[in-house]
């Protein structure tokens, strides 16, 4: 069904408890690891048509919006008032569903994840009840930090129907440059360098030589074929200067060559907007392949070993592999480029993403800096979370008694059978 | 008792389960709104002799600290790393009570709240058991963000052991300054405008003439007796430089004075550890008093109307008042300084105290933005979250079926009522 407002979906929600009918919310559909399929079948509830922004609150720096409007809509609406919403994943997704996944993107290490920049969230239980998770005020110490447990919750807890996020000033002054260097190792420890020294990177990206050419042959540009950053800078115009010198100092350190600078806006933005095109240049690269994206991230200081560590299994691989990612978080993807029909490739694809989540868990990273679980990485909880999956579920069985939220979606598959009808009556009674 | 690791936590924790013990957690006792009375009696469990860094990672900054490590503790032991823990809430509380009541100070304008910096904790449970609520990466979309559920939870979901906290880079400079204003509303829009201008102030700090008086006389200072700002910038030497030009800007356009900077790092340490006094720089202005602190935070664009809307309560008032707060994040403090023997003035205290939180609501406010709910705010919570407390009261009885951690704080007491002996025995067995 098609939501236009949260008492559609509260309605939606209480005829679906009624048949004990699983309920899986449905945005821009550019979720990765499978959320939004109906796995235990049921209704799906499209917000998209939820496309509109309530308020925008320049005195607060903060907007509020119905789940549907997505990122780009958001900025666009925002043009003329000097402000912006910084969180990019590659995709043009919903507000909803990047608050529902804790989705982040490139500005993340200088502007945090949704996470970080959801004020509050209008929620619609699983007894089609609707609770708003905090108030407007910048931060709270009044009870438990709803926000945080529904952002990244995708749709187990809850059905987010409005989004208040943080807005910022677009900075004064934005410097935009690209690096290549001899080496990935080379590339990641001049990223580990810059994040230890404290300079306030606003984005900072790996791509590596195969990346590199998909960049080229996609957006026609001819940047060098070799492990290149991309660094974006922002500040007051002798701030960035500054802070454009620290880093050439770092990078030349680290033996990468001169930083190229965008020199305008329009240069810069067409950079960026390759950038989030790869998904789509790496898939040119192997017609009729298809992508899949690891999405590890560990500690900074690790995230070199991570790397070294998969690389022998990446070289080895009988399909293209890209490797690009938020670095500066610690977080990166390889792109496994494979032939869908091949099952030979599908297994070895599988095994190159089970062993660099192993590598990042022995890290004390996580299986998806990102992306999120659905169900693509819920065999990793266990490991991952230990005792404290047991925390998840027992919430899980709290608030969704009947099990109807999105099943079969964060947890490993065998706890839904937990959910039988007369378990089911049990607990709705208590 | 006394617990030294977190096994002594395990063993107490399984010991209080077996005879439905309420179970108190105790750090340095600086809480605010009675977080570590023991309301249903029990068992008070003393951290303050799990004081052990575990870890600092310098290549990751990040550190692992045991709950009673206080912040002082930590600051001082990192000393000559060049990085610091930047969340400063006056007095010197340990890191896990810090983390147990969400809890921020002067810094949080520009390095965040607990929220912000807490990486993750060890958990132990109702039941006993141990958990981590997060690995260390910087980021992750692995499921519940069980952090920040157990961060501002005051020891009602279970009881924190050990804490991982972000570190930062010491700035290369630093400059502090003070600057007076012709009236308090002039002092509050100068900061919402440097706010709205999005300018990085690290703090930026009010204190009426009252406060100032006091800090004169406990600190031997001689500023003058007006509303003042105390401010300070971090960053690279020409970054500050351009902040402190816009700062003067700003400030200039609200008729502030001339901006007095602290030209020592020792000067600027004074001016610093005299704010952190002032509770005890109040105190001696009325001895014999007790001072009640109110802890309203509003929507920035709010908080001139909140302040004026007060003031003729504040005014009114039969016993001298202080009005200080961290204006960056729109929260402030009302210093109620009472004869603790006259129920008059408690009786007025609570009318104010309840006037600006109800005020604070209804600009979209929260009635806490620092202190945490104990069981002094414990009455606000349903005007707060209306149905959403319904959902913090379903995640309380799913983790903690006997009702045995910290009962009587969060959620007004009535609640309480339902924790029967035999909804109890219905509760653990589901």
């Amino acid at each position: 069904m098609f939501a236009e407002s949260t008492v559609d979906v509260v309605d939606a929600m209480r005829m679906a408890a009624s048949f004990r009918l699983p309920v899986i919310p449905f945005g821009a559909g550019t979720s990765l690891e499978g959320h939004t399929d109906a796995l235990h079948g049921g209704l799906s509830i499209d917000l998209s048509r939820m496309s509109r922004i309530l308020a925008v609150n320049e005195r607060d720096l903060d907007a509020t919006v119905e789940a549907g409007v997505t990122r780009e809509q958001l900025n666009i609406h925002l043009r003329d008032t000097g402000m912006f919403f910084p969180v990019d994943p590659g995709a043009n997704a919903t507000i909803g569903g990047m608050s529902a996944t804790r989705a982040s993107g490139t500005n993340a290490v200088r502007y945090g994840t949704m996470r970080e920049n959801v004020l509050n969230l209008t929620v619609v239980t699983a007894q089609g009840k609707t609770l708003r998770t905090a108030r407007r005020a910048r931060k709270s110490s009044a009870g438990y930090d709803l926000t945080r447990l529904i952002v990244g919750s995708e749709g187990t807890l809850g059905i987010i129907t409005e989004v208040t996020v943080r807005l910022y000033g677009i900075p004064e002054q934005v410097a935009a440059g690209v690096a290549s260097f001899p080496s990935i190792g080379q590339a990641v420890n001049a990223v580990v360098a810059t994040i230890q020294y404290g300079l306030p990177v606003a984005r900072i990206e790996l791509l590596d030589p195969f990346s590199i050419s998909a960049f080229n042959a996609h957006s026609g540009s001819h940047l060098p074929v070799a492990p290149t950053l991309f660094v974006e800078l922002h500040g007051t115009p002798s701030g960035v200067s500054d802070q454009t010198a620290e880093l050439i100092d770092i990078f030349t350190a680290h033996e990468g060559g001169e930083i190229s600078f965008a020199t305008s806006e329009q240069e810069r933005n067409r950079l960026w907007r390759a950038r989030h095109h790869m998904h789509y240049a790496l898939l040119a690269q192997r017609p009729g392949a298809k992508a899949w994206g690891t999405d590890v991230c560990v500690p900074i200081g690790s995230l070199a070993e991570c790397i070294a560590r998969i690389m022998p299994d990446v070289e080895a691989a009988p399909f293209p592999v890209s490797l690009l990612g938020h670095v500066g978080d610690g977080n990166f993807h390889l792109g496994l480029l494979i032939d869908p029909e091949s099952a030979d490739e599908m297994a070895v694809a599988k095994g190159i993403n089970e062993k660099v989540v192993n590598i990042a868990l022995a890290l004390d990273g996580t299986s998806t800096g990102e992306h999120g679980v659905g169900f693509g990485k819920a065999g990793y909880m266990n490991d991952e979370h230990g005792e404290g999956l047991e925390m998840m579920w027992a919430i899980k069985r709290a608030l969704d008694p009947l099990g109807i939220l999105n099943p079969g979606k964060i947890f490993p598959a065998g706890r839904f059978a937990l959910y039988s009808p007369a378990n089911a009556d049990h607990e709705s009674g208590g």
